[in-house]
């Protein structure tokens, strides 16, 4: 390829792109009431968004970032509610430990059991991921549907996850189940209103895996 | 698997949510100036992010989406700058067409050239979209360097895409490569400001292709 203007090779690099943008969030965020262990999850998920709001209404269950760290140091799987979280995930600190990242939702089975009860295949891929996975760190971006069905589950005793990480975004239901999300008293990580998204809760993840691979 | 409380079939249905959601953004939004061909591609957006803030920010070429629609139609490629927005983008209907949606970032030769370069592997991906595809649909969501080889390429004549869609997000370079975009005279939808993401290009995509489908 013939090129008219010279090619030139990056004066900033990646790495330094990451922590200057670390700096803006710091200094334009100013005072916030989140923990030490806490802030690198909002730091990195207004990195994503770019949405000083929706970092500000990120709402952490206690034991969250400890009960994620421990889950990903032992290797527990995360179950990711769609395929935009699975991709965006970054697997090799989940490796590092014998962990994986599995996304269940398009799975033969799990289309044909959500056509047989007429629901939505989200649900039907939360069961299955109990069957799959041990205690684990579920995802959830995308599905209002994922998160109830995870939370009916919880309730059930059937489910025991070390970490929910529940952000769908939407007008109908998003809200709704991360106010569900909330009267649990298991690790979680949401926000309080429709705002959310698979970039957000992949970003929350990749924080988490961070701090994980950090420990000595 | 044993439930204890009765599992209840869909009352309301996945497509009936999205209608309704879509009733609450047009009654919520009020007032805009966005024409009918690029409302539908606002809707979905605010609908992916839950942000009117970031619906309002959107910017359309006056071609952006009777060009989208004809290149799809076309059978065209898609290009996306990162797997999140390859896995977001509906296929069915770009493959009806005769198209398909290809990323190029992880490719070895593209991580190796860029090593070479000492450079990003998101700009080289972008050169090798030249070589791949004629015209195309470029859906950039992460990587502000890659929209801004691009919009190098297309300056220099060697690219020619039928539409870019280019909404990284970020702290630095995002707003500035958005800048430049809304400088040149050809095919683009992008936004002011720091926000976008993978799931806001993947929502514009999705939009224009119903849109092409829906043509007669």
């Amino acid at each position: 390829m013939d090129f008219k203007t010279e090619f030139k090779p990056l004066t900033i690099q990646p790495q330094e792109i990451e922590e200057k943008s670390f700096e803006m969030i710091t200094e334009e965020l100013g005072e916030h009431s989140f923990t030490e262990d806490q802030y690198p999850v909002v730091q990195r998920v207004i990195h994503a968004s770019a949405d000083f709001e929706l970092g500000r209404s990120l709402v952490f269950h206690p034991d969250a970032i400890e009960s994620g760290i421990a889950a990903i140091r032992r290797g527990e799987k995360v179950i990711a509610d769609v395929q935009m979280v699975q991709v965006g995930i970054s697997k090799e600190r989940i490796y590092k430990y014998g962990g994986d990242v599995n996304v269940y939702i398009s799975d033969p089975d799990v289309v044909e059991e959500a056509k047989r009860l007429n629901t939505t295949r989200a649900i039907i891929s939360m069961r299955k991921a109990l069957r799959e996975a041990e205690g684990g760190i579920y995802a959830i971006g995308n599905a209002p549907t994922a998160l109830l069905e995870l939370i009916r589950l919880v309730k059930e005793g059937l489910a025991k996850p070390s970490l929910i990480i529940g952000m769908p975004v939407g007008f109908v239901s998003a809200a709704e189940s991360k106010d569900e999300l909330l009267k649990l008293d298991i690790p979680y990580i949401t926000n309080i209103g429709r705002k959310g998204g698979s970039t957000i809760v992949v970003a929350a993840l990749n924080a988490i895996s961070i701090m994980a691979d950090k420990r000595a």
